[in-house]
This record gives structure tokens, sequence and C-alpha cells, in this order.
């Protein structure tokens, strides 16, 4: 085995062998490869596979099997039989001569039976995988998203039902094969279980490497699937190497630099000059709301109605044609029917106004694939970016840019929103005013004819107004540039993505386990995770977590300390806790001793702290105190109990206080707090959330999920 | 295997045969059975093992391998050896003399290094089981709250990883036992994957009943692994049967019947006359607030102040015992130190008032057991129930009762809400008041020394006010008496419970792996489930469906549709929809074309039906119009998009009419809706939530949980 995987690394002559198996499989119009085929494959790759061999007659197969030695199994090879087993092709554990002479015509009769016009080849001959290795799948697939993705997951007869896999762009390095065997549920079987050994780590990772190298050196494998993989401590074996073969992949979006994308994206969010085409003095006209909004949300820029009447609206001249606007202009704003934006589109690109708002709908959403390809072939003409179409507009509140038909929204802040539905985007723009949340940026990408979510997440990376990105998407139009921007962006700030359409996908048809397991959602959130985004599960928490992590400072390390005033609330924190992967501390004795000094005797050290409900204000502060100044304690959890002793907004000041006080001595921990109280909570959670301390009133759960999201980032920022 | 199952039919001589092997091992002072006992207890049971033989030297294991037949494979038996594989004590597969010769020596020599002191009393010598069986796990377990459990998932080496098990009350019904087989996740593995054949479920499920029955017997019989039973086409056979003794069953609480519960139950919630224990004219003493709130909340019975130095408190004569107030009294709330309670509860006793509602702490919760102990037994002399101790009181808004320490509450209602902690009690009367959600009840249960969960279940099904019951708890005094309460209540009205502490048990010390599995929240999940309540996930679950339950009508069928204005609501209202158990329907031809003939052409029939984001008023109207006629549709989602040619009053308006027009002609169809946009939609969700449809603005999973939340509510109550 070790000479075959030193052949492998000389790669160079190994990939020829592969190229010609592929070359020949396709001239024989086949789109599966045979078990001998994909053997040779994986030995051109160094993946280990059993010892074997192909037999014609039975005779040959008896001597076969003397010559592996030890028990056989027997498989029928057909081009025209890709599930062995459903057809009763498949014999296992055969030890003796008289067994393989027997198996041999039955597993001949079994496939005639199965599928009369099937060509048989023969059978193969296999050596038996060793007892007591596990059963895992490494594969990998074309995904029409983030296109070539290894899988590796568990293995055997159960692998579609347990649906326990993980998925990873190919090529994969090492270190993301070792993150594979640590990201499916089953993971610690790998590690050994009820003191049986632990499975040999760094070949099975070996192993995830070379069969993503496969899958990306070729885009004509559609589907690899490696299933059952045997591991043992003594290494892999892939018992089975199923190979699928599709079309090569899907063209390309036009790539823009990054410094090509920061130049239009900088004019697009903060012009000095913005154009409205279609615009109208008609009220209720989405020509006059975007003028109106653009005039009324304060924009301190030039601002130039298109009109082929001509005149005055709202006060300004309008202009007959673009062509006839000053020039200068950073962006144009279309509210005209979809039938006209052609025309228009190209005097904005004649004009050289880098940026086009398309606001209209009746293109690719409706079917008009073909205008919408249109507006794409102009705008790659004269280098134009195109937002939308079929968008409501968006927001730049720090340059007072309301180019939308909402209503307008300038509550400045860290928070930067985006959406591909406009639904989404008046949800998104009703919550931040009803939470007063501030915002850097409110963006619809409707079709995303162009400007997606990845040329945002690349400005987002560097204004330095925008502190949180939350995104809510219905697919990627480029998976590899989202992840790209992404984990550049992720570096800097907190990413949240709300993906639409986990459930609605289902499973596609497919050749493979591997292929029926990469279910639409089952990859995405796998690379999602990968990028190091943070997934929220629904809109609630996009909403909430993009106004919750600029609050919160980054934690220095995995610590969470509990700090309650109810012992019920502390219960519920601490699944909380649980469920959103933080980790409680294990309190050292002298801090809680430290704690025990001040908290009633019936209360409890420990975590979570409970200081019991009938405190004063002072032993709430005291406890606050002590979790601040402790440099062991990471982050804090508040569960305030609603007393007449400590009233809602006494808890608030003092808490909003004490926290204040640190932090302006150098001391930034993230500190979120659950107000279990009276209609007055609500009030001290505000007051709070104001002040830097994440608070809910009536909830247990949600301060938690905050805090989950911040840590999410962190590891995946690697500042933990 | 036929015999053996008929013998055990006739249970009456087989369960003798078991008393006397438990009895005998019991006599030698084992905890763990030896697997020829095992094997009696099995017989005894009709529990389906393999063939099999005790060998103590290796001639004899070659003769039993003969006679047997087939592959064997050998086992160490020791009464000291629990875990054979740990110990290197099992050899599977051997199929000739030879290597049964050989491997007899192996496996005693492991035994003897793995364990020195291990007395070995042979090798069993046991056939195979059948090739391609499923490996699953049955086995039972005695749970502290719920007693005897039966449990099945699973099996194989990956049991306690994949941790896919399901637990019944034991013993176990037929049709519990079957809904065990569709209960694991993977369930359709049992229904044959790939084209597999089916396990025999019959077989299964009489195996788990089978179980059940052993384990119920036998009090001392603790936990019960069966693991792997080869389940297969033709049967189920038990691989390895193990057996663990403990102590028999922990002491039971009294018990109360169902009239008696109601009797004490209607005077504690709809008393004619208070007194109060440690009434105080002194603000900021809970005496006062009690008594306080007791006369500003508008009581109209009376209410006796009992303090010891007499006088008149809040304008109410005080009597300086409770053997003073005149009789009659229903209810004594106390509002006395700990110490204090025990004297004045014989007072109570003797007075013959039925319930003592004890506010104060100081009891078991700070270790003060025998404290609390002696009040049990006091109040069981004198048949008084016990509300607490340690409690914030409790509201019964319909009788203008507020009997707390906390402030006030008088919004009357369907929704009873309880707590175990007074933390989690604030919050519920927070979350009423910042909702105005009507209330039947909120009740403090504390330390549940008496009066728990099942009594107010029981309570709640009879109160005619009360239409639906949320209970917050952390653990269960009485495990069977609830799940006996939940089911009756259930058949009535949705109970959504609000289990804390899901977490932070973890898994307990156990000699198997059932008993492994069956950490604290493992067994609760699935005991609760079967018993028919709403497991909420977190506290604002839990208020949320109580709150919506009693205002959604019950579905008569399992069909819902979608009708949204803005298509990526559409996405996200179909992602929770399937996230929450619901089945979109399928919409049938005429119906789809029905929607057709209104909607733009680029909106989408089907379903979510996509009425498209510029739609009028009419628009929506018609499209609920259409879905409430339909006898097909059976619920209904909307989604709404803010715009300005429907703003969000005139949908919310048109919506309630529309709904209720068809309520008052008898169509009564669940509708909820999902409010995307500024924030009127606030003021729209309000209006349409006290109108029958729960409506939520900025988010598209709580209407859709809500939703969710009756069906599981009407699917446990048999009405779907």
């Amino acid at each position: 085995m070790a000479d075959r995987q030193a052949d492998a690394a000389a790669a160079g002559a190994a990939t020829v062998d592969a190229a010609a198996v592929l070359r020949a499989a396709r001239a024989a119009g086949r789109t599966t490869l045979t078990a001998p085929e994909g053997r040779l494959l994986a030995d051109a790759y160094g993946i280990p596979t059993p010892a074997e061999g192909l037999a014609e007659t039975a005779d040959e197969a008896v001597a076969l099997a003397a010559r592996i030695g030890g028990p056989v199994a027997l498989k029928i090879v057909s081009p025209d039989i890709p599930h062995k087993t459903d057809a009763g092709g498949v014999r296992v554990g055969l030890s003796s001569a008289a067994e393989v002479r027997e198996a041999f015509p039955a597993l001949v009769r079994n496939a005639a039976a199965y599928a009369p016009e099937a060509r048989v080849e023969g059978v193969l001959v296999q050596r038996m995988a060793p007892e007591g290795g596990l059963e895992v799948l490494v594969g990998a697939v074309t995904d029409p998203t983030f296109g070539k993705v290894v899988a590796f997951g568990l293995g055997g007869v159960l692998v579609e039902t347990l649906k326990d896999v993980t998925f990873r762009l190919a090529p994969a390095s090492t270190e993301d094969a070792e993150s594979m065997l640590d990201g499916i549920r089953a993971a610690e079987v790998l590690r050994g279980v009820r003191g049986g050994p632990a499975v040999d780590r760094a070949a099975l990772a070996d192993l995830i490497v070379r069969v993503s190298r496969l899958a990306a050196d070729f885009p004509e494998v559609a589907e690899i699937d490696l299933n059952p993989v045997f591991a043992s401590p003594d290494g892999v074996l892939a018992a089975d190497v199923r190979i699928v073969l599709g079309d090569g992949p899907p063209p390309q979006r036009r790539q823009y630099s990054e410094e090509e994308i920061l130049a239009s994206m900088e004019r697009l969010m903060r012009p000095r000059s913005v154009v409205v085409v279609g615009a109208s003095a008609e009220p209720g006209k989405i020509g006059h709301a975007v003028l109106r909004n653009l005039l009324d949300g304060g924009f301190d820029g030039a601002v130039h109605p298109v009109n082929p009447k001509g005149g005055t609206i709202l006060g300004r001249t309008a202009y007959r044609s673009v062509a006839d606007v000053p020039d200068g202009a950073d962006v144009a704003v279309f509210a005209v029917p979809a039938r006209l934006v052609p025309a228009a589109l190209e005097e904005v690109g004649r004009k050289g106004i880098p940026n086009a708002v398309l606001i209209p709908s009746g293109f690719a959403e409706t079917g008009e694939h073909a205008l919408q390809e249109r507006l794409v072939a102009i705008a790659e003409k004269y280098g134009t970016r195109l937002l939308g179409p079929n968008i409501y507009g968006y927001y730049s509140p720090w340059h007072h840019l309301c180019a939308t038909f909402c209503t307008p929204y300038d509550v400045t802040g860290p928070v930067a929103l985006t959406s591909q539905s406009g639904g989404i985007g008046m949800a998104v723009l009703g919550f931040a005013r009803a939470t007063g949340t501030g915002v850097s940026a409110i963006v619809g990408l409707g079709n995303k004819a162009d400007v997606d979510e990845d040329d945002l997440l690349t400005y987002f990376a560097h204004d330095p107004h925008t502190r949180s990105i939350a995104m809510h998407l219905e697919d990627l139009k480029d998976g590899r540039a989202f992840v790209a921007a992404a984990r550049k962006t992720v570096r800097e700030k907190p990413v949240v993505v709300l993906k639409a359409g986990r459930t609605g996908a289902g499973a596609r048809a497919a050749g493979s386990h591997t292929g029926a397991l990469a279910g639409n959602d089952a990859v995405y959130d796998a690379i999602l995770r990968q990028a190091g985004v943070i997934r929220a599960p629904g809109l609630d928490e996009m909403l909430e977590y993009a106004r919750a992590l600029p609050v919160l400072p980054t934690p220095k390390g995995e610590n969470v300390l509990i700090v309650t005033g109810a012992g019920g609330s502390g219960v519920l924190l601490s699944d909380a806790a649980v469920d959103h992967g933080l980790r409680l501390m294990t309190v050292p004795d002298d801090l809680d001793a430290a704690f025990r000094e001040f908290i009633p005797p019936f209360g409890a050290a420990g975590n979570p702290v409970d200081i019991t409900g009938g405190e004063p204000p002072a032993t709430y502060e005291a406890a606050i105190r002590l979790a601040l100044r402790d440099p062991r304690v990471h982050a804090l959890v508040l569960g305030y109990w609603h007393t007449l002793v400590t009233p809602p907004m006494v808890f608030a000041e003092l808490t909003a206080r004490v926290v204040a006080e640190f932090r302006a001595a150098g001391v930034e921990k993230p500190v979120v707090a659950s107000l279990a109280g009276d209609t007055e909570v609500a009030e001290a959670g505000a007051y709070l959330f104001a002040r830097g301390v994440v608070a809910y009133p009536y909830t247990t759960e949600k301060p938690v999920a905050a805090l989950g999201a911040k840590y999410r980032w962190a590891r995946a920022a690697g500042l933990l």
C-alpha cells in the first residue's frame, strides 16, 4: 500500500492514467465506471483498495481466491448493474474453494434474472476487509452551487438513513479533512468507543484528501462513492469504488477583482450624484416614491430626475434622457417598466455611470431570462454593475441615501442587512425601525443578475461603519466566490446568513449514496460553516443576531459564567448555553469561595451562581463585579428576577454602570441578560441593550443565543 | 421458537421460574445475571435467543459447536466481567472445530488478564445470527421519575454514539411497541432501504412487549439490555441478554382520587373565603403585599388577616390565630417564616381549611427536608392540600383572586399557566401583561411538597374557562401520575410543557447500554410525547403556544396551504412548515386553476400560492376566500407583504372580516399570518390576534410554529 501511495505522489504520471481510463469510458458511451476502472483510478490516486482480481469463470474465481487468501467476497461486474447488492450480485465471507465455486454461477444467474440485457464482464474476487473495521463513506459530488465537494460520513447500509455526513469544497486540505472527522455526529466513534481502538485518523484524512483531488482534477467526474470504507486502527480500505461521469463544470459568472468591486461599491454606497430613470410627478408611482425618498431622506448629493416629458418634478429639473444629465453620476436608479430598461441601460453605460439599480420586475423571476441576459450583456459591455433587477432598492443611512420606493430609514449604526426578496426586505426594515437598530446598509438583491452577496461582503468588510452583516438568501449565484469573500470578511466582522429553502428542495435524483446525501441543504450547511458564517435558523434569529453582535465585545476565552437571581432561570439558561455551544466554566474553588462570601447560604455557588431572589442591588453588583474582575471568566450571562427589593431599572442601571466602569478600565467581556419580571423589564432591557448589554425580557433563550452567535463568530475568525 | 413463545404465553408458570432465578442471583449477592441466567429469563418470557450452550473445556466447546451447527460465537461467562467485548472475551464467526479449539483458551487467557480476580464459569458457545439482520437494541430501565420504561433503538457498537433510541412506559402495549418502531430516526431502515427487505415488525414489536413485561413484573430488575438483537424478515433473535438487578421501586406519594382532587382544587381556585397567615400592616413585607393584592385585585369573598398582634390591617380586623377566624375558609395563604409554618398548619388543619398556600421558602430547596416532611405529615393528618412551599402564590383571574406578593393581574381568558420557579413565574406574568394574554390561572408550584402538575391538570381539564395549559417544570414528583392526568386532559385541551434541565443532568452512571442511553432528558422527551403533551423547546415558545393555541380552531385534516404576497416569505414559511411537522398540501388541479384566475401570470399557484407583491386587497381577499371555501384545505398560512397598494391595517381588516364571515357560516379553519413590513404591521398583528388569526410581525417562524403546535395537539388528542 505504501508503494501505491508513493506512486500517486508522483501525480503527473498517475493523472495521465486516470485521464485515459475516463476517456475510454466516455468513448464507450458509459456514465458509470466498472469496478476495475474504478480500481485503476483509485490506484492512480493512492486510494487503498483490497486485493482483488476479475474472474470470468468459476475456476478462475477459485484460483484467484486461493491466491488472495483469507475469506473473500464475490461481486458481479457489469456496467449495466450499478447497485450490485440489489441485483443479488454480491456474496461475502466465502472461505473455502467449494463456497467460491458454488457462488460464481449463482451470481451470474441472479444478474441475468435482475437485468436480462446486462453485459456481465465477470465476477470480482476481493479480499474481505478485516473484522472490526468501522464502515465509513468517502465520496465526492458536483454541487450546482459550490462545484466539486468531498463528502465524509458513516457508511454501510445505514448511510442514507442516518445521513451523518459532512462536506467540504474539493480539493480539500489535510486540515479540512481532519475537521470533517470531527464534523459528523458519530465523531466519537472514530476515537474509539467503550474501550475500542481508535481508527487511523491520519490515513482516513489522507483518503479524504485524495478523493477530493480526484474529483477536482476531472470536471467530468460527477460522483465518487467509496462505501463502505473500512477504517481501522491499521489503516483504511475502500471496499467499493463507484464513479459516475457527468458533464463538465457550468459556465462561470464574470469575475471582478477586489479593487474593481470596491471602486464601484464605494460609488454605489457613497454616491455624490444619483440619477432617477423614470422619475415621476405622480404620487403612487414607483418613480415618484423613489425620487421623494431620495429627497426626503436628506441625501446631500445631486439628484437628477429623468423623464421623457422633461419639466420639473418635486422641484427638480427633469432631463429627457440619461444622456442629458450632468456628468459624474455614480448611480442610476431605474423605475421604468422592464421593456424600457435595456435602452436606458445603454445610455447609462455610454454615460459612464458605474452602477445601475434595477427596481423593475419582469425579468428572470417571471421567466424573462432572455431580457435579463440582455441587460447583463449591455452592462458587461460598459463595465456597469447591476443591482437587481426585481428589488425594492437600497439604503445607505450614513450617507442619508434612501434609493427605494419603501419608506425612508435614517437610524445610522453598525448593521448591514441584505435580502434577496422584497418581502423579507420589508420585514428587515420594520424590525430595524421597531427595535431602533442602527444600520449601515439595507440592500435588496433580487435576481442578482450581477451584483451579489460576495460583492457586498467585499465592500462591507472594508466599510468602517459596518460591524456586523446579515444576509437573507435563497441561492448563491457563485458559491465559491461567496465562500472566498466570506472567509476574508469573517476575519474582520461577523456574517450571519439566513439560507431560505432549506427543506423545499429535497433529495435530488442521484446515482450514488453521496449524490443522494448531497441534498441542497446538507451541502449548503456544511460549506457555509466551512466559510465561517453564522447560519441563522430563521428570520427572527438573523435579525436578532445582526443587532446583538456589534453590541457585544469579543470574548477572550470559552469560560461562560451564569449569575442568576432565580434558580429556575439558571436551569433554563444552562439548557440554552449547551444548546448554543457555550462552555459553562468549572468555577475554581477560590472564586467559588469569593461568591459564597456574599450570597445567602441557601444560594448556590458553582455555575450557575444562584444569588437567590430576595437579594438587594448590592448583591447583584458584587456578583457582577466579581465575575468581571476575574480574568478566568470570559463571558457573563445574567438571570435577573424582578423583585421589590431590586426593581428592573435599578438592576439595569447598576449593571450598565458596572459594565461601563470595567470597559473604561479595559476589561471588555460580553455580558447578556435574561429579564424575568413584570412589564417594566422591557424598558430595562432596552436600557441595557443601548448600553452594551444584550438583554431581553421574558426569555431565557434569546440572550444566550446571541452570545452563542458571538462565540461562533469568534471561533470562526480564529480569535479563540 | 414457536414452542418457547407458546410456553411463555402460559405466563403463570413462566414467571415463577423467573422469580426463582432472580432470587438465586440475589441470594448469591450478585447484581448482574450471568448469560445462562439471562437466557432462562428470556426463555420464561418467550424472548427468542440463539441456540447455545455453556462449555467448561475446549473439548466441550468443540462438541457443542458441532451440535449447534453453522458458524458460532464464543463468549466468556463471568459474573465479574459485565462488558465481555472490552475484556477480549468474545470471538465470532468460528466455523471449524480447529477455530473453536484455538479460541477457547485464548478467551480464558484474555479474561484472566483483564480481571485476574474474575470467576470464570465457562465459555458460551452460541449460534451466530443470520447474515443481513439489522442490529437493534431492546432494553428496559428503572427511571427515577417514570419507573419502569422500555427502550428500543438502533443497536450494535454504534448504539451509544448514535443515541437513536426511544422509550415507553413498561409494560408497553403492542400499539406502544409499534409506535416505537416508527419513533426512531432510522425508522425507515426497518421498512427496508435500497430495495432491501423489511424486518419482521410484528416479531420486533412482540419482543418489545415481552421485555417490557419482564421489567414490569420484577421491581428488582433495574436494567435489561438486549444488544444486539438481530432483526430480519424472518424474525428476531436476541444475541445477548444482559440483566442488572437493583433496588425495588421508590416509595409512592400519597394518591388522591379525581373527586378528591377536584373538590379541593375547586375551593382553591374559586374560594369564597381566604385567610392570610402572617398578614402585616408594614409595606414591603410579603404578608402585607399578599393581603393588599387580595384586596386590590377585587376578590369579592371574605379575606381574614391573621396576625398574633391582632388589631386592624388594611382596614380589616386581624385575628390573633387561625383558630379564631370564621369557619368555612377555603384557602390559607402563608406569609410567615419557615419555622413558624408547622404550628400554623396544625391550626389550619384543625380548622378544616382544605388548602394551604405556602409562600415561605426555607424548606427542601435549602436542604431543610425534614421540615418539609413535617408539613406533609401534618397535611396528610388533616387532609389539607399544600401548594408550595417556596412559591410566589397563585392567580385565579376569573374569580378576581391574586393570592401572591407580585403585582395583581386581572385579564381573564383561556390560558392556564404554572411554573415551578418564581423567576419563571414573574416572566410568565410579564409576558401575559405585555401581550394582553387572557388568563384563567397562574400558579406557582415551587417545591411541590404535595400539589403538583397532575392535580392541576385534573382541575384544568374540568375548568370551563381553561382552554390551553402551559407548564414550566424542572422535575415531576410522580411521572406516572402526570402521564395519566396528561393523557386524560389532552383529550380535551392542549397541554404545553417546558421541561427545564434538559441538558444539565448528563448521562447517569449505568451498567448497560440502555441505562447509559436513558439520560434524564431522553426518557422525559419520549414519555412526554407518549403522554400527548406539546413540549416547548424554550420559554418563548411555551408562552407563545399557550397564547396562540386557544385562538386557533382545530384543523379537520392535514392539508396546509400557504398564500403569500412575497415569494421570499413563501420559501421561509415552507421551511418553517416542514420544521414544525406540517404537511403542505398538493393543490388539486381545479383549485390551482381557480387561483390562477385572479393572480398575475408571473405569480405562482401550487403551494405556496404566490399572489405577488403588487396586488390590491381584492386579490388577498379572493385568495383567502378560495382557501376557506374549499373543504380540501384544512389550514391556512398567510404571508403578507406591506405595500402602498395593500397597507397593513387594510390587510388585517379584510382578513379578520373574511375569517369571521366563514366562522359565522360554520367554516372554522386555523388561519395564521406572517407580516413582513414596516412598523404598522405590529398593530395589524395585534388586531388579527384579537380576532382569531394568529399573526406576528417580522417573523415567518412564529405563526407556523403556533400552527404546528395546534396540529401536534390535534393529533395527540385523536382528532386527526
